[in-house]
């Protein structure tokens, strides 16, 4: 399957892809190197935190949903991440992304490349919202041929 | 050192951390579990790619990010992070953190907290912010005693 360019990107297209689900080892072993907060590491002290229990780190849910969004199809040619607006997260342990194309437009000063904003929506298993955001990414445009 | 509450933090004030040495190594590792693209991973790749090197996937700078706002002193009593605004980011290879508190608020419905919003700046060993946004957080109000 060829990746798309920006000149194929349509305003309204949703992606879904998931679900992934994180293990308590795995939210242990990220903290432990990134986000080592007992309630994070620590089940004991999770259990007392306003999560009720152990919880990925926010870093840890924002690496899943950049995981996750590079196994998005159709695949498009992001040339790079720009921003990400009105991000919001809570942690879980089964997540699903679903991404929503917004706008779309050319870069006035690169002519090899567009810009794209997307609705960025991280669900558990219960559709509850994780992580939400708005991202802005460079991608290429189709070269002449 | 005992953390701060709520009710101490002031606004304007600003704290300062680091700096982090990210290896070529570390930018490997990451990428490889949470952002498996050529840029990230492969160093001839990654001349080719817009940022003409190889770069740290934007979930592995902002992982860095959390982990040195862990660092900063004073320490506050931290409940979550609620939200990241305006997030922006480049890669970059060593990083100093610096933050900057904008705004406190009670928590209406919850007395046991505050909100604060941070204006947060990541930058390189050049001075360059290789990350920056407004960060909300939630942070524990000193116990009636």
């Amino acid at each position: 399957m060829t990746n798309l360019y920006f000149e194929d990107a349509e305003i309204g297209t949703s992606c879904t892809v998931g679900a992934y689900l994180v293990t308590k080892n795995e939210i242990i072993q990220f903290a432990k190197q990134y986000d080592p907060m007992p309630r994070h590491i620590d089940e004991e002290a999770a259990a007392r935190s306003i999560f009720g229990g152990l919880s990925a780190s926010s870093a840890h849910t924002f690496s899943i949903y950049i995981l996750l969004s590079k196994k998005l199809q159709p695949r498009l040619h992001v040339l790079a991440g720009l921003g990400w607006d009105e991000l919001k997260l809570r942690p879980d342990d089964e997540l699903g992304l679903e991404t929503t194309t917004l706008e779309k437009r050319e870069s006035k000063s690169k002519p090899d490349r567009g810009i794209l904003r997307n609705r960025v929506l991280l669900r558990n298993q219960r559709r509850e919202t994780v992580l939400e955001c708005i991202s802005t990414i460079f991608v290429a445009r189709r070269p002449n041929t």
